[in-house]
């Protein structure tokens, strides 16, 4: 096993997992270093916050990749740079040496210069956001029945989400339904049909990705869940007891952030070149400029493909994992005769609650139930692992049919 | 609906719990306060603390119970007090007048003086101390794989599980599993199936509860599974690295105390007369001596039956919290001709791993995987939910096949 090529990925999301997936098999000494042991399927992170799903549904041990495989490992550590020079990943306890480096390290909200708002408006980006995004909505709730002065009441009612990305409007479909049916004739002193819910977008409209006839129907179909939906509404101020919108003071104790990204701090670590929120700019075979023996992949890369940059979504972050891969396997083998990477889009989805979803594949289009069943399949589909698979559809239809939700749990604070 | 009897239980655990659920159609105002908003299995708790099951499994909010009933309220609140004169309980932020009132507030661990190895010993009694718990176990694996000394990896492998009641002995069986099967073959620097796991108890058997042959085969099993059975050790020391146990040194990063409860603040809210754990001493009818009007039952009642104390067990609180029920709605009707309370004992269960089980009901004893299945099935019959039944099943069946565990996830601190 000795002098194989040394083949170091960091990061155990959507781009990390698939590169190591796709070369555990390969003739290297693979190590994969997360600073979590789980790999998250973001993508439904939203049902978490709002108590459709148990964290466990939607993560995986990254380990479990490395069962029975004696020429890879996974650490859990947290990496503080890269020393280039010496080909060394440096994390607080070890330096870790690399032939090939893979850094698929994700993006961060972007608070657009007012940081201090992060701790009144938190970000959904993992399983801890998601739980205590979840405790402060669920929490809302309860201190509002316990709570006798009625402006404080309504601040507990009232819940402002900015970004109308498809997390945004997620977020806002599915709080509208706790609010509006689950939570229904299960409190004395306050109605949670009464709730308020605001989807904040500085832009035109909501799910800019979308043509526009989508992003309108995604639009009424939240209008029809009793969202009011603010376009053209940028955020002004955050604080503690709410928001200023357009020159308006709105009163809410429970405010969330799923407006724009950042690339991770993979970009200073390498002072690689980087667009203006932190993105590697990358070659067209993913590496970095003058590094031809260091990827950088998913959220935390720029690659533009038809004069328009990429995404920031699964599909994206894993066709480049695979590719990625192959291209290292290419480089060992000598040959160096993988073609640019290429992005096969295969459409955008996104969901309003309960049974509608938007749809749409190069000229198709689609909304309502049928894109719903759509989302659903293709979600079910790349959800990892058997038993989740199981243990999701099981969640689901049990919250379809009754309105239920399985994981209406508040964590005391010990 | 002015003037109806108001009723005030005080915790929504097993004793509390049932009770509300007799009393929600009654003829009265009934109002449950908890600091959590969920009734909480606590007999499955271990499975969340190792990995088994996931938090919202086991957990269910209480205010389900108040769904569509309008005589009826729940309040998440920390009670703080009662007044016996006003006939109020306090809580941080208001007072709840009763006129009939329930203290099922349960108990916590005793550390027996030792209150500073609280910290580093942590009990398991709640959803937060069991996501703790698992925390400490996952992240020890995770921590030892990355250690370069010797000595500190030897340290994040040793498990000391103080006390060896029903809660410790399911725990050793569940920690020797998930180290010797489930987490096998994903290191490369450790092998968890050399995970040390001790068993400390100072008395001279675990399982005391049970008849002699049958503790004997509980021991044998556990030692089989890998775990280290000491008995007649009392626990001397407990500090951040290690436990001294009869005079020996161990050097230990996770330590967890399942030994001995007290009872909860209750009787010194009532100034009621105590034995030397905190337990209420009640009268027949679980009343408070001097106040008829006030009841308290479970894990912080003491009542003696046939010159013995009630244990501190689910079936007990159950049945009390009927008996409870009964007695107010006859006091209420004004005719107070119910019996004093009687447990009726359906017998002891304990698990040992996988497919291991003891089983005792009066003069029937019966161990190994027929006592398993009975336990498998009383527990998924107690256990609260169709929706829960279902998914507790599948995780088992999953976990039976596979020995892969479903929740080993590592929240991240933010």
């Amino acid at each position: 096993m000795a002098n194989l090529p040394r083949v170091l990925v960091v990061g155990g999301g959507f781009g990390g997992f698939t590169a190591a997936k796709q070369m555990r098999n390969f003739p290297v000494d693979l190590t994969v270093v997360d600073q979590n042991n789980h790999h998250l399927f973001q993508p439904l992170l939203y049902q978490v916050a709002t108590a459709g799903l148990a964290p466990s549904n939607i993560a995986m041990p990254i380990r479990t990749l490395s069962h029975h495989q004696n020429r890879m490992e996974v650490l859990m550590a947290e990496v503080i740079g890269v020393d280039t020079k010496k080909k060394q990943v440096l994390t607080a306890t070890r330096q870790l040496p690399y032939d090939y480096l893979v850094l698929a390290t994700g993006a961060h909200y972007n608070y657009f210069g007012h940081e201090e708002w992060k701790t009144v408006a938190p970000g959904l980006k993992s399983l801890q956001d998601a739980i205590r995004i979840r405790k402060n909505i669920l929490s809302a709730f309860e201190k509002a029945e316990v709570e006798l002065d009625e402006g404080a009441r309504k601040a507990y009612l009232t819940f402002v989400i900015v970004g109308g990305g498809p997390t945004g409007v997620e977020l806002a479909g599915s709080i509208a339904e706790l609010s509006h049916r689950s939570l229904k004739d299960e409190y004395r002193h306050i109605d949670p049909v009464s709730t308020r819910i605001l989807l904040v977008e500085a832009g035109p409209r909501i799910l800019s990705g979308f043509s526009e006839s989508l992003s309108r129907s995604a639009h009424r179909e939240l209008e029809k869940l009793g969202v009011e939906v603010k376009t053209g509404s940028p955020v002004e101020k955050i604080d503690v007891s709410g928001v200023v919108v357009s020159g308006n003071r709105i009163e809410a104790k429970t405010v969330i952030w799923a407006a724009g990204v950042r690339g991770s701090k993979a970009g200073v670590w390498l002072q690689a070149p980087m667009d203006r929120t932190g993105k590697v700019e990358v070659l067209p075979d993913l590496s970095v400029p003058g590094h031809p023996e260091i990827f950088v992949i998913g959220d935390t890369a720029l690659v533009n493909q038809d004069g328009q940059p990429l995404p920031g979504v699964a599909p994206v972050a894993m066709q480049q994992g695979r590719y990625v891969a192959r291209v290292i396997r290419s480089r060992i083998a000598g040959v160096n005769n993988v073609p640019a990477f290429h992005y096969f889009d295969k459409g955008n989805l996104a969901t309003v609650g309960r049974a509608f979803a938007i749809v749409e594949f190069r000229k198709i289009k689609a909304s309502g139930w049928i894109a719903w069943m759509i989302w659903l399949l293709v979600h079910i589909y790349y959800l990892i692992g058997f038993r989740n698979r199981v243990l999701v559809l099981i969640e689901w239809a049990w919250a379809y049919l009754t309105f239920k939700r399985g994981a209406r749990i508040i964590p005391s604070n010990v």
